[in-house]
């Protein structure tokens, strides 16, 4: 059986086998089936698509096509949580801790960002010293003593999908949901997960940028994973306006300690939206795997999780407080008439911040995890002129004229009364 | 600009500019453009297709990727014959004297034979010297000296075109008419023609088997040949049974040199039914360049053509009757009871052909200029029981069992009269 058939029919739109599959994910991780018929099988797959059964088939491929996480000697349940990314997502620091202070076993792989979204990766290793390279043994020993373990990817799991990831971004391939699917899916299954909580962003600072692209996206995940038997459900959430105060790595980590370390009432408003959207997204794990509620993940988030983090932290070596250099901040203001804020542009907010040097552009850019932003607005809010808008953190000497200018353009202040944003938009089971 | 954008113009159905398709030809001839982008391309291009403008700026594009033949020294008009490729196709050997006689300036770059088509490069090759490495200077120097030169593709003319060919033939991108249609027409122009007449073939021996697809194939050649500038047209044929008498490397020249120097009653009739083919294309080239008709080809062949092919063969050092080694005939007899030929099945006649090793399975293999096939009858003959229906040429003691089992089931009998095919099936300006 020759790979040319197996993308001929995939170009005539034609369903490829589970066995066809499962050669493809092979060739693709051990470099047997050369890059550019790899290429040209991805195009035809991304334009004719792949069926539910196709997408499954490959799912389970991808990530029987390396190494496994055996889970077995842990606790039961063992969950993991994944965001397909947004602007000022840092929703895992505080999730992860939650869920796990709750008795859950927390075990995940996690990306680095490219482009406007921003990575957990990236974040921790904001924390000097936070090791983001632990060994698929580390990961184990780990969540067995304290119940959470995160790392970066390593080659051993799902190598078919790094293969195929490095060849989707540079072949204009990326935006496939069946694709998408497969990707995200075959690493949580290669991570011995049983169950998978999907936070789908939705809006400009976000891959999906509707309603419906969001909705096809979770129903596309959830059906994927139930047939390669996992429990699975997904929450869709808005990434419109950027998540919380802070945009920037090491800013990010800050916001999530001050969610995990402060009472509710002692936060700025973008962050207790951004808090509230935690303990949603935790309280739905928890109903997920029969462990409590909301309420549960409230009343954790209050007592035990701010420990279970630094215990965490701790584990991988990071040391909390030690800050990553020296910033000074700008302030900007509003400077126009009074009114409220309509919309903050999440996409222009996460450029920016890339511009400034706290993001990659290319996969191999080193970034600055200082820089950033904080907004003091949110969409909803009343503003009157000469009212600080946002911070720019940056470092001294650096010019930010460009960024004030585009912070001014992304935060759109109307003179009518507007609400402030949702934060859960739907959910898929 | 990037060629991923290039890329996701196509892959959405939008059209490429002439600029991006320059930077295409440009990047996949210097390499610069790395094999799994072009082959994404390729794939999208294959599924979304290439409208008429774009296929004329790839066209041109890849004409100009490397160096051209320069023919102007050369007398005009200059003249390229191309065939789409069939089995039993040696129509080349044959038109090219014929014109050159005519005092058209004969200048082409031929193929190898790849599946069940042979390459007019192979059947040369047969000939003991005959040298199809021909330098461009080669070429234009023994062109103006003689009227005629042939080579094998040289990596200086289009080389775009030989790493997209390259990429296609191993990524299910070969069966697309636009690309295709640029690939033939780029070699024709990068060799310096003005006049291009296309032999366009169709049938279960042909990559066309319909007239509907040969008629595609031929309208975009001749529409993106004049938006090129080329003076056009082609002439569709039949290739539902293979042409003339012989299949096999050395036989084909064998036949050709027969219809060059025997009068038409020596010939025997699969034989006839080629040579008329070979006047009615030189007659219609020598229309399109105004110089003559079908009945100044036949005087050309019974006159001039045989002398020109013999001054050709010894300019580029070929000894003509030298054998190319040692063969033996097995007579494939009729089983059945007494009737017509209703059909003789091309395709499996030139597979027969390459598993007795007179052809190629993939692009490495070496190829036994000897054996083959010597049909001796055509559709609508008359067949009685144990008449003979081919002579099978092959090595002493090379086992032909298969071989002779093949004849008899491509050679289909019928109890009703049949009526010998049409060789010209349709003419496309």
């Amino acid at each position: 059986m020759s790979f040319i058939e197996t993308i001929a029919a995939k170009r005539d739109g034609r369903v490829n086998t589970k066995e066809q599959l499962k050669a493809l994910a092979k060739g693709a991780a051990d470099g047997t089936i050369p890059d550019y018929q790899l290429s040209a099988w991805l195009m035809a797959a991304f334009i004719k698509g792949l069926n539910p059964q196709e997408t499954a088939d490959l799912t389970l491929a991808m990530a029987h096509s390396g190494e496994r996480l055996d889970l077995s000697g842990l606790p039961k349940p063992w969950l993991d949580k994944h965001s397909t990314g947004g602007v000022g997502d840092k929703t895992t620091l505080v999730v992860l801790p939650i869920l796990a202070a709750c008795g859950v076993t927390m075990v995940k792989m996690s990306g680095r960002g490219l482009g406007i979204t921003g990575g957990t990766i990236d974040k921790l290793e904001s924390i000097p010293g936070f090791r983001t390279d632990l060994t698929p043994e580390e990961m184990v020993a780990q969540a067995k003593r304290i119940g959470i373990a995160l790392s970066g990817q390593t080659p051993r799991l799902a190598p078919a999908d790094k293969a195929l990831y490095a060849l989707r971004d540079v072949t204009g391939t990326v935006a496939s949901i069946p694709l998408i699917t497969a990707s995200i899916l075959s690493k949580k299954i290669a991570g011995g997960a049983d169950t998978v909580v999907l936070d789908v962003k939705c809006g400009s600072g976000a891959f999906m940028k509707t309603l419906p692209e969001a909705q096809a996206l979770a129903r596309s995940l959830v059906d994927t994973g139930k047939l390669c038997g996992l429990k699975i459900s997904a929450v869709i959430t808005d990434m419109d306006e950027p998540l919380g105060l802070a945009v920037g790595n090491a800013l990010e980590v800050e916001e999530a300690v001050s969610v995990l370390s402060q009472p509710e009432a002692m936060l700025p408003r973008p962050t207790r939206r951004f808090r509230s959207l935690c303990i949603e997204l935790a309280g739905h794990a928890l109903e997920v795997v029969g462990r409590g509620d909301r309420v549960t993940a409230e009343e954790s988030l209050e007592s035990a999780a701010f420990a279970k983090f630094r215990e965490w932290v701790s584990a991988q070596g990071g040391r909390l407080g030690e800050g990553a250099g020296q910033v000074t901040h700008t302030t900007v203001t509003h400077m126009g008439d009074s009114g409220w804020v309509e919309r903050i542009d999440a996409a222009a907010i996460g450029q920016l911040v890339v511009d400034m040097g706290g993001g990659r552009k290319e996969k191999d850019d080193t970034i600055d995890p200082s820089v950033g932003l904080l907004l003091l607005v949110n969409v909803g809010d009343e503003v009157e002129a000469d009212m600080p808008l946002a911070r720019i953190v940056h470092r001294p000497g650096q010019d930010v004229s460009l960024a004030e200018a585009a912070v001014r353009a992304a935060v759109i202040v109307s003179p009518r009364r507007s609400q402030p944003s949702t934060t859960i938009l739907d959910t898929v089971h």
